[in-house]
């Protein structure tokens, strides 16, 4: 006899809008497994090791912008779940992560598979519930539905992340044989109307009033969703005051000849950072994180700036030292409202023309550089990312390959959509998070990714679900490049051993574990000949290999700092 | 320029008696990762994949008895630590967990790899300690140097386990060129000397008084490292009382002729467990946990039983529900002060008679049932531990190769030594504890593991320290095989996709990518051909992989359950 109260969890979040679970084996979990396997309307897996199932979660609530449900059993799979967990809240991903747990009365009995489960996220969690472990009063019926309701609510209120619901289960956990197994048809749903954000009018009159002394302002967009709308609205609020809307790769925002794409490449020669024609007296920001450094550092640089950042709700970071005011309202809402209340201006501002100069100039600099150097990571970088097919998703590995994409760029791509693990920056599930992502959506998926993200997560192919629209580019220099970009590990005898740890694997074996079409590439023209295929929507499964030596990825990455110190002036 | 306390948490541990550092790559740690990796004195590795490399710190402590260090970097790679330390937690295995991190000013500001590190681990750590980010003034570097004493101090006090410390860092983490980096000659040093936890006289007196009411004691061995003096203390008291000593695989105590050892093979038959001759009115435990499910429900039925359990300190699991005295002493000065108190008895007991010859119809069915059945994973294993080379290493994996080992036992093996990793009895990190084991002794180490459990954790090859002494048996059935032995999961239909989890792959390509010399059988005839050239000890590190059918396995194990319900009986 399985509880219907937690046969009912199932309903309850198909009445909420999940459509993906992502479950893991185990005997604790078996109720729960049976109530989501059941359940006409949900595409449910499983994907053993949960380390990999829980981004593969986050890559298809990535993906699809409704909450998936994660599912595993007691004990350290619990834990298996916590990188995943903490990118989610970081990067506001809704999870709904449901762990199966023993009783309270058998913890710390020594039997299997028990460990202290209740609020196991710590800070990492928006909410964390303990679902009632006897449900036969009424009111535990309510609570436990209730309870349901909170957590969804909780995972898709803006800012969205993960919940925790732990659920204690006592056996049986099957049903009889002949034993009915059905969902309540009248489950307990509270319908959570969320807010517009809207500010009260004499808010948006002093913003007004007060843009109107700002002569050079910057936008800046940090990461997020592509939204056509609200870029539009950027671009109008930008026209109306002369301002510059600065965007990374993973911002989704970048389109050629309408926003700075290259300030990563540009700001890499400092001494612009303290020239004037570039200073910003109002800095304006929406979204997450950045990617490029070159930017943090040149905007913690200024003085007298005055930084607005616009967010509905939720924490925000001081990323630049600099933040003087929070505005409580969706971006959209508050390029539109400002933008209207501004005169046109006819021309661009000397400012804008100034960063828009700047950054063709940075864009031909790139363009040639790559042209002309010989092969490594980052030219491979460079020809993968200008071969990438329109309306494709790009997911970005850390370490390197988020660095290279961010100089590099999709400003060129139309409807190219960039993802990447920028709300911890972990390498530890990239791999798994792109598969998320491949299997929601019938697009075309590139990861670019490293040898050492690459292994470390392989287990993100370790199931029965490999998706046919996954492409994998591995930038195989046999250990940890980027310790040998960085002045402090380069110069120390633990360079080798110690930081870039160097790996003997390639992924060959793994990609033919796994099902993928191995390819291998290790100079220009063998990608070049490689890459038109490779992105052949209907080839299925690829994983690319390019081997380089990290000492010339160096010399060739040094060489392209140089140039860009020396060239790149206003 | 790094800083002096920072370099001294190097020099603090060696003085402590620490020997063992396994670091992860990273930049945030980098000043720790010099610290350690300068040290003259340590064994310092490095391992890519926290999870392995915290489990493979957990087989080194497990091996060596020592404080093992671990030292990764910030965000979420503290969070793939967290299945070791709370396996550890619950094993009692000394972890010293460094995790480096931002200075708080600087959490939850969208910086990389950056999380709630403090506390993480919730309440699987002994202790969590904040490393101060200052310290100039005297005082602070007092705490750092007294605070990492605190922390080995507790991480060493009995019962052992992990102690985390989070060690914010801010830049420049590397030394400048031609700075001095050196260990402090004074380092502050707290020395514990641990208590002997002796009892008062006066307990004594009214243990050895009450020990004289009970007539059918048993005495059952948890978990726990072999201790030939401990052995023979029980032994004496056994013989002193007419009690009989309950031994499981892991309790490392099981000898033929000496322990009960088939009492998860006789206690299987049900029936049993309410006969008369096996009631006991006194249990003794010590030590930790038992894998024996039959003993463990056995045990619960028994009504009237009094339960001592015997351990010097910390937390007590009530496994039997029966549990009424705690004993704070060590178990082997119990076992000598009570057995000292009572008369020799010259004979065994009726009691102790009838579980001996139980134990030995036990053993002859057993091993006739091994000789006459088809070839399965279970005759598998009794292959493998029948032909086990006397003084190696023993690495269970959890699910089904535990309880095989369990069924099987090891009591003919001289100087066998049997570990695994039941404090939470987690399938992710066997193999990275195998190896740690591997990496700390010349003997022998055998891994029996499934492909689930091996696929799982087949990172924890992937570094640069393959132990030439490693043999690896991996049991596959092409899925998680124990969900068929199980009658729930078995008559669902969602038994192969979601309980067992098929998976396709062979441990082949794994095992060639990791350096390992790969060999296969897949009947008794070629398995026992493999095995002696497998168990040679000069043959370097050796994958063996079995091959079977799930539904055989279940065959072949329903009908050894069935027998052993029919044969045995008193």
């Amino acid at each position: 006899m399985i509880l219907q109260a937690v046969i009912d969890i199932a309903e309850i979040c198909v009445r909420k809008g999940v459509e993906d679970i992502v479950l893991s084996p185990g005997s604790r979990c078996a109720p729960l497994t049976l109530a989501f396997a059941r359940h006409p309307k949900l595409r449910v897996r499983t994907v053993p090791d949960e380390r990999s199932a829980a981004f593969i979660g986050l890559g298809i609530a990535q993906q699809t912008g409704k909450p998936v449900v994660l599912v595993c059993t007691s004990g350290t799979a619990a834990y298996n779940y916590a990188p995943a967990v903490a990118e989610a809240f970081y990067q506001n991903i809704p999870l709904l992560v449901l762990t199966a747990d023993r009783p309270p009365e058998w913890i710390d009995q020594l039997d299997g598979q028990t460990i202290r489960q209740s609020h196991i996220y710590g800070g990492h969690v928006k909410r964390s519930f303990d679902f009632p472990v006897d449900t036969k009063h009424v009111d535990a019926q309510w609570y436990a539905a209730r309870l349901l309701n909170e957590a969804l609510n909780e995972a898709m209120a803006f800012p969205e992340g993960p919940v925790q619901v732990n659920i204690p289960l006592r056996e049986p956990f099957y049903p009889e044989p002949g034993e009915e197994f059905a969902y309540s048809s009248n489950v307990k749903i509270i319908e959570e109307l969320p807010s517009g954000f809207g500010l009260p009018a004499q808010s948006w009159e002093t913003l007004n009033q007060e843009l109107k002394q700002y002569k050079r302002v910057l936008v800046v967009a940090g990461q997020g969703k592509r939204d056509e709308a609200l870029h539009q609205e950027v671009l109008r609020f930008c026209q109306a005051n002369g301002a510059v809307f600065v965007t990374d790769t993973i911002s989704n925002q970048q389109v050629a000849g309408e926003t700075i794409n290259f300030h990563d490449v540009f700001l890499g020669a400092k001494h612009l950072h303290s020239a004037d024609a570039l200073q910003a007296d109002l800095l304006i920001t929406f979204h997450k994180s950045l990617i490029s450094k070159n930017l943090k550092l040149f905007l913690r640089k200024q003085t007298n700036l005055q930084h607005w950042h616009v967010q509905p709700a939720g924490m925000v970071a001081d990323t630049f030292q600099s933040l003087t005011r929070i505005i409580r309202t969706t971006p959209q809402d508050f390029f539109r409202q400002v933008a209207e209340g501004e005169e046109n201006l006819s021309h661009p501002s000397d400012f804008a023309q100034t960063w828009t100069e700047l950054d063709q100039r940075a864009k031909a600099f790139l363009e040639g550089f790559q042209e002309n150097s010989p092969f490594s990571e980052f030219k491979a970088c460079h020809q993968v990312l200008r071969n990438l097919p329109a309306h494709s998703i790009l997911h970005l590995a850390n370490s390197m390959s988020v660095r290279y994409a961010n100089l590099i760029g999709v400003a060129d791509l139309e409807g190219v959509e960039v993802c990447a693990n920028r709300g911890t920056s972990g390498i530890d599930g990239s791999t798994s998070t792109a598969v998320g992502s491949a299997l929601s959506t019938e697009k075309l998926v590139t990861l670019l990714t490293g040898d050492m993200a690459f292994l470390y997560d392989r287990n993100a192919l370790w199931h029965n679900y490999l998706p046919h629209n996954l492409r994998v580019v591995v930038l195989n220099n046999h250990g940890g490049g980027i310790f040998r970009m960085i002045e402090g590990p380069r110069s120390q005898p633990e360079l080798r051993p110690f930081f870039e740890t160097e790996q003997r694997l390639t992924a060959q074996k793994t990609a033919e574990d796994m099902g993928f079409q191995y390819l291998q590439a290790s100079d220009a023209a063998s990608l070049a000949a490689l890459l038109p295929s490779f992105f052949n929507p209907s080839a299925g499964p690829q994983l690319l290999e390019i081997e380089t030596s990290s000492p010339e990825n160096f010399a060739i990455f040094e060489a392209y700092r140089k140039q860009v110190a020396s060239k790149l002036n206003i």
